[in-house]
This record gives C-alpha cells, sequence and structure tokens, in this order.
C-alpha cells in the first residue's frame, strides 16, 4: 500500500498523495477548472484499473471466467478508446493540452495494467503510445525507470495459493 | 451518475467535481498539506462506500450472502470507529480541526449507506453523530434537505428484476 512520510505524520491514499506532491512540484493545472479535468482524468484512470483488479484477483474461477470477456472485448478497448481521443483532443497529453500528473499517474498504472493485461495495454492506440513514450522519456523519470528495483510480483503467489487452500 | 456542466462543458467523477466546487467556495484546506489530510479522508470514505455497493449490487445471491457477515460485523464498524476517533482528534471535523469539504461529502454519502446499511449508519458513534448533525444543520444545506426531492430508490426494482432474469 502506497504510504507517504512527512514530518512523522502518516498519509495514505495514492491518487491524493500524488495530488499534493504534483501541487509542491507545479504539475497541477493553472486554476480550479484546469485541476478539475486533471482530476477527472486520474478518477477514470482509477476506475480502469479497478477493472482489471476486479478480474486479476478474483479467486473464484467461474466468476473470474465471466469477467474475462467483457473486460477484454468491451471494457479496455472502451477506455483505452477513449483515453487515445482525449489525448489527440489534447495535443498529446491527457489535459488542458499540456504536461500534468494526470499524463504521469496514467503512464505510472500502465505498467500494472499491462501486467494483468498480459500484454502491453498500450499496443494499437498510437495517442497513448506516444504519450507513455514522451513520459518515460523525461530525464529524472528515464533516470529512474533504470535504477529501480525490478518489480516484485512474488506476492501474488502467496495470494493465488493462500485462495486456492480455502 | 454525477454530471457537473459548465460553460456547456460536461465533467463526470464525483469527488472531483466536490473538490471542485469546495476551491469555489473556500472550503479547502489553507495549504497543500491540508488539502493532502482533505484528499485523503475523501477517498478513505469513498473506499468505504464501495464495500457496501460492492455488497449491496451483488446479484449472486451466495456471493452476497459470503459478503454480508465481513461488511457488518467487521468491515464497516472498522471504518466507523476510524471516522469516529478522527473526528474526537480534529476536535470535531474529519480534518484540520475545521470544517470542510470533507464533513459534507462524508454526511452526504452517509445518506446512501445507511439505506444500505438497512439503519443509520451513525448509530452508536457519538461524534460522527456530532458532525452529521453539524452539518445538517448549517442554514443553506438544511433549507436544501427540507425542499429536495424524496430520494428515488425505483432503479433498485428494476435493476434487481433484471439480474434475477438472467
Amino acid at each position: 500500500m502506497p504510504v507517504l512520510e512527512i514530518n512523522r505524520q502518516t498519509v495514505t491514499q495514492t491518487a491524493a498523495i500524488c495530488r499534493y506532491l504534483a501541487r509542491e512540484a507545479g504539475l497541477c493545472g493553472k486554476d480550479n477548472w484546469e485541476d478539475l479535468r486533471i482530476d477527472q482524468i486520474v478518477d477514470v484512470n482509477t476506475d480502469f484499473v479497478r477493472e482489471f483488479t476486479k478480474y486479476y484477483y478474483e479467486f473464484d474461477e467461474k466468476k473470474k471466467e465471466s469477467l474475462k470477456r467483457p473486460l477484454f472485448n468491451t471494457i479496455a478497448p472502451f477506455y483505452m478508446k477513449k483515453f487515445d481521443a482525449l489525448i489527440k483532443e489534447n495535443e498529446g497529453y491527457l489535459a488542458n493540452k499540456e504536461m500534468s500528473w494526470a499524463d504521469l499517474y496514467f503512464t505510472a498504472l500502465s505498467d500494472g495494467i499491462s501486467h494483468m493485461n498480459g500484454s502491453e495495454i498500450t499496443d494499437g492506440y498510437s495517442n497513448v503510445k506516444r504519450l507513455q513514450e514522451i513520459v518515460n522519456s523525461l530525464p529524472q523519470i528515464k533516470a529512474w525507470l533504470a535504477k529501480r528495483p525490478a518489480d516484485d510480483f512474488s506476492f501474488e503467489d502467496v495470494l493465488f495459493a493462500a485462495a486456492n487452500k480455502k
């Protein structure tokens, strides 16, 4: 679970933490309306991830199977087409025609989505892919991606094993 | 689905809309850190509602039954105790020791939660109940509560009937 610790105070909630850091870093909109457009797309993105986790971490095989087809055939393409069109409309970014923390949030989450999707989620969506490349090419992000620890998904084996034992 | 329309532009996402209106109305924190504390509790509140909707709108009777006991015996009391303690710690409010849009958001959502809970969710939590009373006594909110249309839950009958037909 993502946690932020500042001055011995602990805060949870991914989007809230990211919004705070974005404010401190100057990655928000220039007025309340622009912030609303950013917040909206961030929450839509969170909904999108939730569709995947609902499927991916469903332990009942029958239920999981029933979620699979709608997710891969309908829900995922629906969201991805919307994101792609939105980025086109916003001249390369998700909101307000300029880079904001919505773009960083989206790109960071797309890694986990691709993992649950079984393949790169941006494949076939040229505007989304371009945004992903732009974000991942930012010098500081590029440097972090090069040195960050490899993803550790071993918790999933533990989780699925525990669920199968029940 | 909540939708905000301003200058012919349409925006969705409940929390994003409420945050925007709160900024315009001066119901946010006085700095980024205070806004983070507000955003955190708003997102926790959204998680809490989701626990109820997951149960309430589950159409598979077996699955629904399996969600019931954990929700009512463990999850709901866990959240409510946390909210109650937090309000006590913050001298009557959810964040920053003063009223913010987190308190209005919480009080508004508590109506729907009480509906799904089958009884008033704040019963037994004195600090939460006091906050609810304070919010609902604000002159403008009191006036709105007196004149707003009655809740219309008829969509639920349609929903449940459709699910049972499958």
